[in-house]
């Protein structure tokens, strides 16, 4: 179906601005100057695609081969530094509970649509029959990006510390293959990231953990 | 031999089990949530073997296909988890002399299976004839999940600091391409993990290090 | 060209040292002992060629299978370790500008090799009419070592903070590729390989950096 097609590529590029922003957002905030912010932003957004590509034996990955995800983000990217800088921020800005909210946010949509599109991938071909590796591939695909810009960042990675990550990942994977079989494709990946974003916008506000040890 | 293959299997499975177990001791340790705790075992049990199967083109890697690796995993970071939490523990017996004790027979165990494991995945390929190749595939697949999980959780990894890390599973490696030629495979499995085993407790308890620069 | 493929071993071998010694000289710096040091330095040298191993698809990637680069990277590594050791030199030399200097240049030169030395990878088969896998697979390569070394280390990684680390990179593989329609290709190489050298050099004099959102 050429819809689907598009409307994949369509939340790809979603995902891939969304990725982008958090990543310059957390250079942002580390103070890194334009060249910082545009590799941890870049990193980010193509991060996940990249893992999923290694894992399954796509080479070179997608986005080696397709400049559009490289240059959407780096567009991006600018423009968000430009508002930045021309709105004279506070620095103050940068540790405000709107901005933590907006990262979370942007993450939030990554964290969806990468989940989603790595579910995507293995969805008409040969692997199709592997639900484990479906699920999995999906979880790694959205967790990835945000991993690499967290550990390139020095800071414990979100999936580690943050309220039910990766269960909104499993969550969005398994929705995806249910409704997969119920509703067209494109219905049902939207639906899958809207369920992701959810569960995180909500967990984030009312701070849904699991238990801990001690 | 369906003897070797299941002792193989079962390695791994030991192999596994200790790895998911050290990397859910450090996420507890770092007072992660149950989630944080099962992301970062599953992810140092199966981080050497995902590794070495990109290394030599397995596409997906086993860990995506066969379901039992996480899932073993997942019910030994569960029942760790039970046992802390119903004994009460005291938060101060994660500094104890006993859990480091612990952390590091883990550690040591998930070294040398995925040492010995990492070597006898190209033992009876076309890549046997490759030396060099069989020992550093060895070295990678068993540093690599405590690799992951110490740069993860934002420690210096042990392979850096640690008495001996690397020399203990190169020690097993050589010590497994020997062996084999002489012994049955099974045989010489074990032995060359129980080297491993036994290098790393004697080094951690006599403190064995190599020489400082300055 | 025989000449040509002699030329690119050559730039190789100048790269492995120069990537080895920065990762020595980080893991000195850090009070390593020696296996930490070799360690470190070794994983710094291959890791560039490892990842654009993966990413293009080779496999084994080719240091697993040429020991070359890993022996080599082992004796400077140990040269160097006996120099410090023999010189009696001060702790104090690790903090000084001099030892600074040292580092920057033989991350320069590591970088600038590897940038040409990933791009040069796909000059002569079927991907060759990508020109954005070309650059990007050249910043790949030239950037993967010190981030692994980086990221190892526990640092924010230089591609993130240091003075037009990745624009260096991208201008190195940019003036490969032009170069290489007009001159012979070893002379394209260095001259390219001179080009990243140069601008890392000036820029950590000059402190060149790109503006800050804040």
């Amino acid at each position: 179906m050429p819809g689907t097609i598009d409307l994949t590529f369509a939340l790809e590029m979603i995902g891939t601005v969304a990725f982008a922003l958090s990543g310059a957002m957390v250079a942002i905030q580390k103070r890194l100057d334009l060249l910082g912010i545009l590799v941890l932003g870049i990193t980010t957004a193509v991060g996940g695609g990249m893992i999923r590509d290694l894992i399954i034996g796509i080479h070179p990955p997608m986005m080696f081969v397709k400049p559009v995800y490289v240059v959407v983000s780096a567009i991006f990217i600018l423009i968000l530094f430009l508002i930045i800088k021309v709105n004279h921020s506070s620095p103050k800005f940068l540790e405000s509970a709107l901005y933590e909210t907006l990262f979370n946010l942007m993450d939030a949509i990554g964290l969806g649509v990468f989940t989603v599109v790595g579910v995507n991938s293995v969805m008409n071909n040969d692997m199709n029959h592997m639900l484990f590796l479906k699920i999995f591939l999906g979880v790694i695909t959205g967790v990835g990006g945000g991993l690499i810009r967290d550990m390139m960042a020095n800071e414990t990675p979100g999936i580690l510390r943050k309220h039910v990550y990766a269960c909104a990942s499993i969550a969005g994977a398994v929705c995806y293959i249910i409704l997969y079989d119920w509703l067209r494709s494109g219905t049902a990946m939207v639906l899958s990231v809207i369920l992701v974003v959810v569960i995180r916008v909500l967990a984030k506000h009312y701070e849904w953990n699991l238990p801990k040890a001690l």
